[in-house]
């Protein structure tokens, strides 16, 4: 009564390069019927549907998460293979095909759109499609004929979409925060530290509510700077644990029917031995196929990353301003003219692209949320969204950083002249009195200073209050900014 | 075979001024059942239920909405009165004390909450229920009874919260509109536009990407914010049209079941004439109940202006930057104390507070924006997170610019002395040899200017490029503004 | 003294197919210095700087804005060739090479990323180059040179980015909304307009709260879908005025410095002539060069028609579910398999890439606000990110709106057997009692057939309030849904 | 040469209840001037120049931003008079009124507005005014004398708004967290998972896309619910750790400045000891000074409590809905009636208020990463927009999730026919078969099932590809949702 293939023998499989040597189109076949593909490309009917269907805008299903797939459908067809459940041959020629895809060696062949269905069921049989048909091809079968490596009785055995597609986001994301995103945020916060160190003692007028406050040092800056990216990498890889956890053996619902009892537990270690990282099944496949929550908080992550680094561009681009009328207090690199028009020009460019970055982040990051509360029942079908969001940002990001570090970060250098003009001309050094001479008296030079445009000292002097040695004692920048002197 | 109360002959109207005089508890009932109400209160059985199911935390329906209501209900007990719908009696009281609800006399008799029903069908009931009780009190009738006004017989006579309450929020929003904002935002604009004309001839540095670049105007600069801001106002005016229309006749789901033949047009009509403002039915009912899209328009109306408030007071707090580290171009007005340690420093406060009510607006937008799309059928079920988020930006909206321009633009003062000196340090004036001597000897000259820390004209000369009579017929920073000579 | 190249007599220009026959990388030339770029490009120094330093992800300016930047160039060029500033064939070749620029023929050499300079700089100097070095090619001369034409003295004549980037975006904006978006709303707007003519007469159960409401028509329920469609295709057109002020002339910082007398009028008209668009120069350019505002009522636009489309797509999907245990009222179109486990399953996949898309952009307008509010003094430094998430927006709204009248709209179909058996169930049909017996004894009736879970007829005679033949009269759904018997 | 008042003897205090017997107007002095306060009130010149200039709309800075603020002005006091630095009888005074601020006895007298100055120097100044004159008034002294507890030298002494204001953000964040909104989100997810324990085996149809899918326990399904609020629980306890980390100490910039060497140390183990609390040291207080990004990061919690919480709101309302013409498989409690004009009709409103609140904290999630992103150099001045939306977000879902609990959760029941019938129509039962006879064989038994209006067995069995016997061994969803038979 099954209506599966079955093959008594193992039958051969010779190696042929990736690549179908035909044109025109070839005949596929799914449930609906009979669909023409491209005779070149290895996707089935199902793929061939969401192409005709689906042909949104210029962006594609994120080619990470094919790779992620890969990796799903090998550990898969080894667990299978191992219990019996596939043929042996079977199941080594879909790991085989598998480690095609997970290289990337069968990207061509993925050309699915976003805006596809919410569960990322096409993509899936876009995956169990060319498996299927480059499985047949290397038994020098018929493509198309789902013989003998049917994409869904085998490729897809024990799976579904809707376990297989949010196990494949969360592979892709740690891989993308792990391997991409962490791997430039580390450096850039150590770029930040390096300054501060470097700097450590240069005295520098501080500005809260953009006015001139009272000196610290540039190393302290920057030190704050550092101390930001260090708090927003622990807060990114605080979204790892949750990602870890994968509802692989769910299946339709999260019940599991029709994976065998342990397939779940077997093929989440199988994708933690392939991947060398701890995954896990998720403590609840409901609410991991119902929502994707741990999704949310990536996002998240990538936000609080973001909003540090806006204010850090900010405050560099500000510092940088000038070179005659502004700040003028930080020295970027001339990495390119800055105007068409302007000869001579040069532009806080990487700061710019880093604060479009990071909003573009905030932006997309609300998106995200907004999709993630839209589950029903047990699906959460704005998976696509989602998943290219997170990814999106991940990858600008990282990029970002990048440049951010090696463009921006690493020759910046200070106009020390500046600085320690601007420090000599504070009036807020004032606020090192208020404790001799009390608050009111305090207010009364620096208000004095700032109506008569004269030099605090002077103003101080003037006043009364206080001794010209006691002054000098006491208004120092050095030790107000904690420097011994 | 009717279970409505009928009477005979009216009933004398004795007034008695608002107030109950009683304590304790008073019973009220509804299809539900008897419940307990504050004795000294009008509102009846449903409000309560809502008190008590939904007292989350201190946000309550803002007043404005039963302001509106009042009008709503004069108007339907007016037209269903005219038509003997409703004996006149009835309906000149139901008037009387609408006119009381209008007023804002009643207002401690509406305690609901902003989270509650999504229809506001408790809101609806909490003014029915009121001016039912207080209508029996002007009666000398018995509290809670029903009779002879009834809360839904005769007080919603025609009318659902599906219908009333969108209109409510209509006219809500249009007043808040009218009468809060565009009368704030117009004097200020104004204000911006006097500083304009009046600083029409002092010539500044520009600054694009933060950094030096050619002069213009300080009041061809701030001619930009005047004219950014009469844009703004356009924009809030374009989404009034969209509010004048109102779905009152719409009933349940729209069709008007319930509704006499021309009650809809009629009491459209009446509140044409009551408000004086030119309300018109909605051209589809179904739309404008199961959706709330002119309020997400009028939202991004308030978030437009916030856009452009928000780069206004950027600017501003920049160019006040200071007063001894940084641009020190404008001077603004010293209201307070800006540090609670640093004695005689000043802020620019009014524009941090205008920053803040701008964020909070775009914020506030993103979730209207999110609540406007998440009609269901006949109804849009987010009406008070709606309603009180545009009333809400309203309101800030309005009192943030007349405090901005009352306690900071009118008294902005220029620093002349500063803008002067960033002017003739610039090296951008090297722009005006541009279409001299071609893009990269401009060029050469700047960069040489830089590196040597020289003013321009003394690059210029040096290169060879041009004569001194050249540069100095040439490079004319009031020129370049478009100033003439 | 003039540094620039004149040309005595027009020098030959020969077609050349657009390509260049090398390899390997070419020197070029731009004020900090020489770099190498592919030999195979007409890009120059400043273009591959940027491709260097702003590698970013994988989102490339939208080759729109280029499009529309060959529109400006040519625009630019035939006013200086009239005004004899420009030789007049050097202004009639880059006329010719624009109309490459604005064919699409030179998109591969229009590589940049979106996150680049704020201003938009490094695309005007991509265009200028590329028109630059082509010019140079069909003259017969050598790449790179700059000789006789060169990119900032000739092509960019008159011209800054800051003036002639949000002219570009504008033009590129205009052209989203008028040839894609409006022309893919406008169908779907007709094509639910003409299922709400079809069905104008299937009376149906309406819902509010989700819970069973009063009877109303399909056709009056899909009305208010066109309804809605009608507006935001309103909202979108008014959006229209504000884009077509362009600031071009303003040059760097709007007060035309370096552009002639009558430059930005020439230019503007030239625009519209060159596009049968009524482009005409913007109210105030500081207004449009310091900030975007234009842009972000762009945006909202898109979002207003997001926010309808969402409500829109998830009615559809919510009355489509089923097959057996959902609302099962309509029908759309099996477009695809829906599962890769559960044969036969039919998903409303189209309305959930819908969901997905109006997300995006809500999410997308919410960056733009923000970027919208971060301009600084004579630029707003976001211009890449703004035009980047508009074009975007229309562009996957447009397809997704095609895409979603074709295979979902066109096709649904009414489940009339359900839709029949919806409403005989129903309970609210009390309603129509109400105004007879009124709401007490009307919520006594639907609470006892509620309770006994019987039918309204056997509830509402039980009780004695009325009788069969007053029932029968009463309680007539196509009645209460406004249609006659 | 000190002008700070010191009293060699400790003045007697002498407790007088609070409030002021005083009519009209006071004057009172600050560095700007004399200022007229109402004389029944504590604050003085600067909190009412602040009443003056920010009198924006109605948020007022959140009390428990004062309560926290009495904390801190306790431990400074505390410890600035345990060495010496401050008189023993003011350190007491002065933490003897600040138990009353910490109290809430004195909220009568913080009156301002969330829009202010963007440091909360005016809430600091606010507290150290009313805790002056309280003082004093204890003392027997002049109100606004400042004599002889003035407000900076003795209440601020050691302290900048700049290291109190987050501080004390942290302090009232950590207590909204901890104290309101976990002890309503830890019994909410109690009664979730009660639920679900409670119908472990109820079998329900799954619906993936709302589409019919396979069976699973509606236990199953709400163990999804408990386990997203758990993990929600988890996100929000995670982000203590870095809101127990306080910048005091840091004074004006982050050098501490003013403070004596350990007071930074001290005041926190003293603010740890008052709260019961692990308070540390922040680890750079520049970064929490110049950034708010746990803050920001404490956003983020309440917003995957929201995304989580409006999934499983939503799903309850459409469970419940009907109840004719609806999903109709859940029981809400009937807490009101729910139409002005349908009688009987009762509506989702619990999770209709959720819904809203989930949506309105989505929102203002994104004014808080805004803001978080607009630090400038040495301080973030957007702190009370941050600080009233994440408190107003504890608030509101801390008691919504109270509401929603008992009012909606607990009293929820089972429609256990609906339940029934709608799993034993369902086609998709159709995938249990798929493994014994294909994915192709089974897609075409629910594809005639669903063609023909029939049950899934007789098609199965007409195809002939499978035996009764079989049939019903094999579809039987009591297994299929994982329940032994």
């Amino acid at each position: 009564m099954s209506g599966r293939a079955t093959t008594a023998q193992a039958p051969a499989v010779h190696y042929v390069p990736i690549g179908i040597d035909a044109t025109g189109t070839r005949t596929e076949h799914d449930s609906l019927g009979a669909v023409q593909v491209p005779a070149d490309r290895y996707w089935g009917a199902q793929t061939e549907r969401s192409l005709i269907h689906f042909s949104i805008g210029d962006d594609r299903m994120p080619k990470a998460v094919y790779h992620a797939y890969g990796l799903v459908k090998k550990a898969a067809a080894e667990v299978n293979g191992r219990a019996g459940r596939l043929e042996r041959w079977r199941a080594e020629l879909i790991a085989k095909v598998s480690d095609e895809v997970i290289s990337g060696a069968l990207d061509a062949h993925f050309p699915l759109y976003v805006w596809q269905t919410g569960s990322g069921t096409q993509s899936n049989m876009n995956v169990n499609e060319v498996i299927s048909n480059r499985a047949i091809q290397l038994l020098g079968g018929t493509l198309g004929s789902r013989e003998p490596i049917h994409p869904n009785d085998h490729v897809n055995m024990g799976q579904s979409s809707n376990d297989t597609f949010p196990t494949a986001m969360h592979l892709a994301t740690v891989a993308a925060l792990t391997d991409q995103l962490l791997p430039s945020l580390a450096p850039l916060q150590q770029a930040l530290a390096d300054k501060a160190a470097a700097w450590h003692d240069v005295v520098k007028i501080g500005r809260t509510h953009l006015q001139d406050a009272v000196p610290l040092t540039v190393g302290q800056s920057w030190s704050g700077y550092a101390a930001q990216l260090s708090a927003a990498i622990d807060r990114i890889k605080a979204t790892l644990p949750e990602l870890y956890g994968v509802p692989i053996g769910g299946t339709a619902v999260g019940t599991g029917l029709n994976a065998p009892p342990g397939f779940a537990e077997e093929v989440t270690a199988q994708l933690a031995r392939l991947t060398g990282r701890p995954f896990v099944q998720t403590p609840n496949r409901f609410a991991a196929q119902g929502g994707l929550d741990a999704m949310v908080a990536a996002s998240a992550g990538l936000r609080a990353a973001a909003v540090a680094l806006m204010k850090i561009a900010n405050d560099l681009r500000w510092l940088a301003s000038g070179p005659r009328a502004g700040l003028n207090e930080l020295l970027l690199p001339a990495n390119e003219p800055g105007s068409s028009i302007m000869p001579g020009k040069i532009n806080p460019t990487q700061c710019e692209a880093m604060v479009m970055v990071c909003i573009q982040i905030i932006g997309e990051d609300t998106a995200v949320a907004f999709a993630g509360s839209q589950g029903n029942f047990e699906l959460n079908a704005m998976r696509p969204i989602i998943t290219n969001n997170v990814l999106h940002g991940a990858r600008i990001l990282a990029d970002a950083c990048e440049k951010f570090r090696v463009y921006c970060i690493e020759g910046a250098e200070l106009h020390r002249a500046q600085i320690d003009e601007n420090v000599s001309r504070s009036l807020m050094l004032v606020t090192a009195l208020s404790p001799e001479i009390g608050y009111d008296k305090a207010s009364e030079i620096a208000h004095r200073a700032d109506r008569e445009g004269t030099g605090l000292r002077d103003a101080a002097l003037a006043t009364g209050y206080l001794t010209a040695a006691d002054y000098d004692r006491i208004v120092n920048p050095r030790r107000m900014a904690g420097l011994s002197d």
